[in-house]
């Protein structure tokens, strides 16, 4: 295993004391726990809060701040975050809105933003994203994975939250949000988690996983490493075929790097994806880049999610976070 | 080599093709050749070009916008562009303001610019970037090599240029920013350029090369891999001794990932790189992620530039790309 750390019991906590310093105008860390708050707090505002096992960045610590999350509650690599940081965290970041929990569709991660909700006992309720498509259930899921298509529901309710909506309202349309967005991803590697100190999962010199999950899980099958066109077009299919009659009209297109994934390779995806996705859709906002990873692992995702005119109007709205900034 | 690709020879072209597509508010492809342009050109300003070989992405084509550059010339994998697209892209972006080269010291590189700049007649003038402290001299170039600074230099440039500024000022503006400017990298694992089709050296399981090059060039040597914060000290003593008196003050702090490094690992670097620095130097602002990358390697460079109160203000200014993005 090679990695830029010390201890590896220490690895969460220095990259977050890291990135809350390199981003103190946008984020500070919880006085009370290790968890990611927005340094200027809107009195009044839902109050968003997310997170899940680290080892994902920028998801979800990138993703606080203005027009997005109001928290982010970081666990250990891959481990679910404790019921008593997430409680925390909502704690800190409510003030009197109530708050919204965007949980990503895994047992621990559901469990623990449950045990949360019992202990802060306000006003709260839950999003669970759950994009993926690959499988109906996993290692660590019953029921679909919640994957890169997270961020674009955080994006959504994010403005959606800073526009003054209410709870109830922020829940439907988070939901709505989640029952629009499609993912899949590949690996061409696996990914080493620093704890363990070898590759998740072996995969041959010329084998990609096709519908891996962002752990490392399985996906659907192993097959040949193929051209990036033909990957393209069973990532396209594979969508497309769970959205049936809704693949049409104008979507998010986001081609996500799971980390150790170079640029240039996620902009030729972005190209030959965008030419299969075109033959029903059409490409009205696009983001390509890594969002939601897993570690070093090589390999991409792709998430497609609807656009009605409410939805577009909500991701065009100003952001400004470490890892998605626009319009301010 | 597992790589998401085609064929070899359109590795290039398709994701440059990709780019302008899902940038294609802030860029566009030239008409006469295929270099990157910005959609909008703001008459009468200096126009800002630069390029160099492909494979370092976002640089340069992520940083062609508003408040940046006016256009990137990409060379084919570590191979400089030729003449010819460089003196189409000037003549493409030329408003009558003149145009300004930014290049990074690479034989290849400055020769080709020197040719386009023949070519091209009218007015322009050349800013050599070189901020690599690891070498004198190195596989493709004569003095130090220009790498991640680079980026500081295009944004400084860009910011100036957008005010008005004049091609003389501008050039005398950009040899500054770069003399205040100090880069040194590590990598972990080589680079695979997709035409060679295998790792461009080799490294052993626990070996790191100190003073790696953004194209795999050797660096000041090898040796075993060490725990984050003492490669953080090694780093930031590079940088400090070779900067001397000049250490201290105001700087902006890039810790620049080379494309196989995970983000939470930039993050943690840029911890302890920020403790060993702040023993000198204030760190006013901060940029971590992957800007100057080389393919796939493993690793990661400290960037360190010193700011004064007109550098600062520019820094800040507006800027709109697809790498770069605030304040628009």
């Amino acid at each position: 295993m090679k990695k830029l750390i010390n201890a590896v019991e220490d690895v969460v906590n220095e990259s977050l004391a890291g990135f809350c310093a390199a981003h103190s105008d946008i984020v500070r860390l919880g006085n009370t726990a290790p968890f990611v708050l927005r340094r200027h707090l809107k009195p009044g505002k839902v109050a968003l809060v997310s997170g899940g096992g680290s080892g994902h960045e920028p998801l979800h610590g990138g993703f606080v701040g203005p027009g997005m999350l109001d928290a982010a509650c970081p666990g250990q690599v891959f481990t679910s975050p404790t019921p008593d940081l997430i409680h925390a965290a909502a704690e800190a970041v409510d003030t009197s809105g109530g708050v919204l929990f965007i949980v990503k569709n895994y047992e621990g991660d559901v469990m623990n933003f449950d045990m949360a909700r019992e202990m802060f006992g306000k006003m709260v309720a839950t999003v669970i994203t759950d994009d993926d498509v690959a499988v109906e259930r996993s290692t660590y899921s019953t029921g679909r994975r919640g994957v890169a298509g997270t961020m674009i529901v955080e994006k959504i309710l994010g403005a959606a939250a800073e526009e003054g909506r209410h709870l109830a309202d922020l829940k439907e349309l988070g939901d709505r949000v989640n029952a629009a967005t499609r993912t899949i991803g590949i690996a061409l590697t696996s990914c080493t988690v620093p704890a363990a100190g070898r590759p998740t999962f072996d995969l041959g010199e010329g084998e990609m996983e096709v519908g891996v999950g962002i752990h490392g899980e399985p996906g659907r099958r192993r097959q040949e490493l193929r051209p990036a066109n033909e990957i393209a077009a069973e990532m396209v299919g594979a969508i497309t075929t769970d959205l049936g009659d809704r693949a049409r009209g104008e979507v998010v297109l986001l081609i996500n790097g799971f980390g150790g994934t170079p640029l240039s390779e996620l902009y030729l995806m972005y190209n030959d994806v965008r030419k299969k996705l075109e033959a029903s859709c059409t490409v009205a906002r696009s983001l390509v880049g890594n969002f939601v990873t897993s570690l070093d692992m090589a390999g991409c995702s792709v998430t497609v999610s609807l656009l009605d005119k409410e939805i577009k109007r909500l991701w065009d709205a100003p952001v400004h976070t470490a890892a998605l900034r626009w319009g301010m």
